[in-house]
């Protein structure tokens, strides 16, 4: 991989779109490492239009291929991938999430499971009690999984010009997601993925993030308000909701609309029941 | 990124050592698209072994800005990431993860933590209840999160030739873990992540995944047992085995070994318990 060109110009340029002003500056004017497969990642932003084009022939194949070579515990491989085409069970699904209607327009729409069926399986075939199913840990390694595969998949796309976004209202209700995709016990949508073009209008642009100096700490939890930096980001995403005509201003107050009041969460706090429902313990 | 090159000569060789000859005649002659950025990720494979070198300056953040391009649900942001360069706290670390040297010989020790610590503040300052903090969804969305990010930041590393292993084992005592790290109350390291330069006998190969005819489901989840095909891949993983002397021989083995008997948790079944102590109920 060394002999990847290195892309410094628009390295700068890149960090600028993902910190904003203040919180590239904040970084000093030393510049580590940089190829084309970090500016791919760098570029990400989440896109909800999609044209009706197909992706290329082969664009689901490459990207399981990506996904499944992501780090997976112990190899236990506990993820599935469902491409949905009926144009029924994906209006459907996009009604579960609130009527998001990229889930319908995008030419590939993907549910990552978290498939604990499939290796259950082994435990009926070969009559050994599996302990270790029913605990929280186990389902969250699942899970785990399930997100380490999918991330290679969305970067995977993104390097060949695609657009992506995680849909994780399909957690809005995961029991009529379960009944709609067949699912069997011990499996669960994790989260849903659009994958396609975005039109002119889709395309958005790169979302500042809260500065490194607030995410990166050292030997020890930083515990400081580092208020100052947080400040700096408010000011940032401002400007970038202006930009955007959305309803929150700063970040501060975005984080209080989505934490605060219940609602927020369309129902998603009857998880523990719903996965009851569908046969996860989580003891 | 359409102007990446494609390496068309090499891919069938990459899908090759991930899938095996089984897998890979499997999916037939047709070759779905490629570049050097799908070319990096498959070749991952987890390193245990790393030369004293240090990583080159600037990796860090170059890594943590691909991690916090990673989706993050709602623009939340609850990922922290912990460099641990203390040789005592390594050793400490490595000793909680059932002596895992390599975390003590890498030179970059990364753990990840969901922070839920760092938007509650924003609770106490603006005295807002935060309804949504309690529940299972959120701690999930958390962890969720943490798993995009760590994931942008391993392909960096891997496409600027660095290599990288996972350690789920934080979690055998995640309370030991948080005094360690100073955490505060509701963060909770999710995993580690040795970063480095393999060693010649610590390189590895990759391994090979079950075949995509398992994997990928279409418009519903497909419960045939597609046993034939679970045969081919215990065959490949018994090549695989035994060229590197692992114990269990086929998939099926191992999955039973890691699945069966609840000592193989190391005493992970005690995540409830645990969370609770670090302030997190999961309603």
């Amino acid at each position: 991989m060394d002999s990847l060109t290195p892309a410094t110009s628009s390295q700068k340029e890149a960090l600028l779109r993902r910190y904003g002003a203040t919180g590239l500056s904040a970084m000093g004017p030393a510049m580590g490492p940089w190829n084309e497969v970090i500016a791919t990642m760098l570029d990400h932003r989440s896109v909800r239009g999609y044209r009706p084009d197909p992706v290329p022939a082969g664009t689901l194949e490459t990207m399981v291929a990506a996904a499944q070579s992501a780090a997976t515990s112990s190899n236990m491989q506990w993820t599935t991938v469902i491409a949905v085409g009926d144009p029924a069970k994906k209006k459907a699904l996009a009604e579960i999430a609130g009527n998001q209607k990229h889930i319908e327009q995008c030419p590939l729409y993907l549910c990552w499971v978290a498939d604990m069926t499939r290796n259950g399986m082994i435990s009926t075939e070969q009559k050994v009690e599996f302990e270790t199913m029913p605990w929280l840990e186990t389902f969250m390694v699942a899970c785990i999984d399930v997100a380490l595969a999918a991330q290679n998949a969305v970067v995977a796309a993104e390097s060949l010009g695609l657009r992506t976004v995680y849909i994780g209202a399909m957690r809005n209700d995961p029991e009529r997601v379960a009944k709609l995709l067949g699912l069997p016990r011990q499996s669960f949508v994790v989260f849903g993925l659009c994958v396609g073009y975005a039109t002119a209008e889709g395309a958005g642009e790169v979302k500042p993030r809260l500065p490194q100096s607030i995410v990166v700490h050292h030997d020890a939890y930083d515990g400081d308000a580092k208020a100052a930096a947080r400040k700096a980001y408010d000011g940032e995403m401002a400007t970038f909701a202006a930009r955007h005509e959305m309803q929150a201003s700063t970040w501060t107050q975005r984080v209080l609309n989505r934490l605060g009041p219940i609602k927020s969460m369309n129902g998603r706090e009857r998880m523990r029941a719903a996965l009851a429902a569908l046969g996860f313990e989580v003891r």
